[in-house]
């Protein structure tokens, strides 16, 4: 129990809004660095910004690629990273109307202003502001930070969100409230993981009752797919994965057929394409890896296959296919955040999880309290969990 | 005039029906070879064939292409090539019901059966059995060709179609009869470059009303793109070409600016991004080339940006595209035949043009006769033609 709640375990800000807080974050030194776990000087938060007292955070595959600095030009240091949250408002920036202290919240990577010709139009999720943008690591308002180290240096933000602390300070573009009363350890799931994957399903592929499913990669984006297309009706969904031991949760979420390309020898797309008849409705690619896409891509059925890019390739090896590849009639689209607009549709995604149309309790796999950060960055990267709940307030 | 008409000019097929026809065509014995007029034995009509008598044919950049082997894997000779054509039905093989002697044809190298899982669907316009395949040098029915030497040697078809001759053999598939009241030497425009360009923006791209289009590459495909969006009420229709002679005739057919990459500094995309606030909805890639490509690609805004490739892509070159570029929410098709179902779409489509919707006459800049043929092709080598007719019955 700390500051923000008084004794009786009611909400109580009072002592923090306003002034710096000194609280406890996971903070990142260099690529593959071990987690440190220090004392952050989080700022009060500006205008238009909100400072969210994060309850639960998960650990992503973009977390993992980040921590490693895979991509190198994205490297920055000392850091705060994570994306995928829940938690309080503890307090608002100036013109900050529709949020107040108390409110409960999910963070979004992909922020949504509302404003912008990109927020207002249909055929986008990007905002020209608060998109995704791996290079940016301070707020969007005035270039700085509101991390500091007790001796005075700038901590780097990431991902429009930095989770992996006590307090954080979001935009209110990458902030969406939610109803109190639901389950703010399964809203975490949200904040990426879920969403993404159910909206590459419903909104990117608008996958159709009786189609046909491959998802390459069996984490949670993966999986969420999955969901996704099971609610949508779909009559096969094909899981592949190298790792045998997420068939048994794939199952469980909708997954029909299974395949373990180390298991095979010849190419997964041409087993697919016996199995479906020619090959599936739609392919999704939750690896980041190039082959995997050009397998993912010709799983598809020619004349109408499409292919959904959710993995974040991090190598600089380019497309893999020829011009005239596509002139197959094979598309392929890229998907951010599932092309749900945050602000604006989440809200209604998130009532038809708490009324348990979405299946969120299988993506939580591990729960660990906060400190173990590093522990639950193992259990990732050794492919043994979904999504692993760090807790920060018990 | 021939035996195919009757000394007052009237259609009679009486003396050919059955036999062997011996005609003129233009061989190709070799990759770059010169065209070498000479006597050709065409076979009558297989089952669900027709033989054609071809009385226009125009050069398209494909048979260019094919003609200097550029693809090395699809080189095969000797061979007839030609696919942008208008005849007369001379006589039909067995089971041909909904066509007959003296109808008006046009033939499609992207075919359609009307029978298979693709043709019956929506959603493709590819045909299982008659779509494009650069390796096919037969006839469907029994692998075999229906042109020989006069010393019995086999040459090779082309693209479904081979209409570089006086008298051609084609699957019912790939021939779609026009009204008789329409002018067969425009018709030939429809064969390809016209309905391809047109149809890529009405069908492939759905060009909406207000809307920015960029056309690369300003030949006979890529003006009637523009022609294109213009019915469909483009606001901007940008012209993109090395060849500064084509800025004139783009004009007449709705080019509303122009940009001559050599004049530039700086690339193509960004000089686009400056004049249309971010990027054009649409972008068409008529050249084949891959450097192109990328520029087009880019020179649509990010959010909803679509590049249609329409050119032949000759050169192995990849896609010159990161995967982490298809996450701005651009999007990427590959577009055959503007996506019309020939046999069922075209014969509408032909309707409109009689009625002058579509400006057809800009495009034929040149008319010759049929022995001319290697002049119409340095014609179009050297830019100075769009389509040049070459006519064979005069
Ligand atoms: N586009 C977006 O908005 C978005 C959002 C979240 C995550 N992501 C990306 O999606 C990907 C998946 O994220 P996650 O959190 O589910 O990751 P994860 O690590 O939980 O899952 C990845 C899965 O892929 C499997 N895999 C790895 N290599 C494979 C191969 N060669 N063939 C088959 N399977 C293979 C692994 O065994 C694992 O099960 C990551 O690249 C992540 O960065 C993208
Ligand atoms: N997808 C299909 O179904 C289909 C159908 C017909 C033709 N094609 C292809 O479409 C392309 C165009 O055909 P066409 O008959 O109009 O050819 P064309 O030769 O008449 O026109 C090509 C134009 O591109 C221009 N060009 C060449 N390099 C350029 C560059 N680097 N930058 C800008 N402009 C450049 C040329 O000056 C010329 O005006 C060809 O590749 C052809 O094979 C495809
Ligand atoms: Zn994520
Ligand atoms: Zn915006
Ligand atoms: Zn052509
Ligand atoms: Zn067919």
């Amino acid at each position: 129990m700390d500051s923000l709640f008084t004794a009786n375990g009611k909400f109580n800000p009072n002592e923090t809004r306003g002034k710096v807080i000194s609280c406890k974050g996971a903070v990142v030194w260099g690529p593959g660095q071990p987690f440190v776990m220090e004392k952050v000087q989080v700022d009060p938060p500006q205008k238009m910004e909100v400072r969210v007292k994060i309850l639960f955070t998960s650990i992503c595959h973009t977390d993992l690629s980040a921590w490693k600095g895979e991509n190198e030009a994205q490297r920055a240091y000392p850091r705060i990273l994570g994306h995928e949250a829940a938690g309080i408002i503890e307090s608002v920036g100036e013109g900050v109307v529709d949020m107040k202290e108390g409110d409960h919240v999910i963070p979004i990577f992909n922020g949504e202003c509302g404003d912008c010709a990109y927020c207002k139009s249909e055929k986008t999720n990007l905002c020209q502001r608060f998109r995704v943008n791996p290079m940016k690591v301070a707020m969007e308002n005035d270039g700085k930070t509101r991390f500091w180290t007790l001796d005075g240096r700038p901590i780097y933000h990431f991902l429009n969100t930095s989770t992996f602390i006590e307090y954080t300070v979001l935009d209110l573009a990458c902030v969406v409230k939610i109803d109190p009363h639901a389950h703010l350890r399964n809203m975490s799931l949200l904040s990426c993981g879920v969403s993404t994957g159910v909206g590459a399903a419903w909104k990117t592929a608008n996958v159709q009752t009786g189609s046909s499913v491959a998802i390459f990669g069996l984490g949670a984006v993966g999986l969420a797919v999955a969901e996704g297309a099971r609610l949508r009706g779909a009559s096969r969904i094909i899981g592949i994965d190298i790792n045998p031991s997420k068939f048994i949760k794939g199952k469980l979420l909708g997954i029909t057929d299974f395949i373990n390309p180390k298991d095979l020898e010849r190419p997964v797309h041409e087993i697919i394409a016996e199995m479906t008849g020619g090959g599936v409705d739609y392919s999704f690619e939750c690896t980041g890896d190039s082959a995997v896409l050009r397998e993912a891509f010709f799983s598809t059925h020619d004349g109408w296959g499409l292919t959904v890019i959710l993995g974040v390739h991090t190598s600089p090896k380019m497309l893999p296919f020829h011009p005239m590849e596509l002139f197959d009639g094979r598309k392929l689209v890229g998907s951010v955040f599932g092309d749900f607009k945050g602000k604006t549709q989440l809200p209604h995604f998130a009532e038809q999880c708490m009324r348990g149309k979405v299946n969120l309790d299988e993506f939580i796999t591990h729960e660990l309290p906060f400190t173990k950060i590093s522990e639950a960055f193992q259990l990732l990267m050794d492919g043994k969990s979904l999504r692993c709940l760090l807790h920060l307030s018990d």
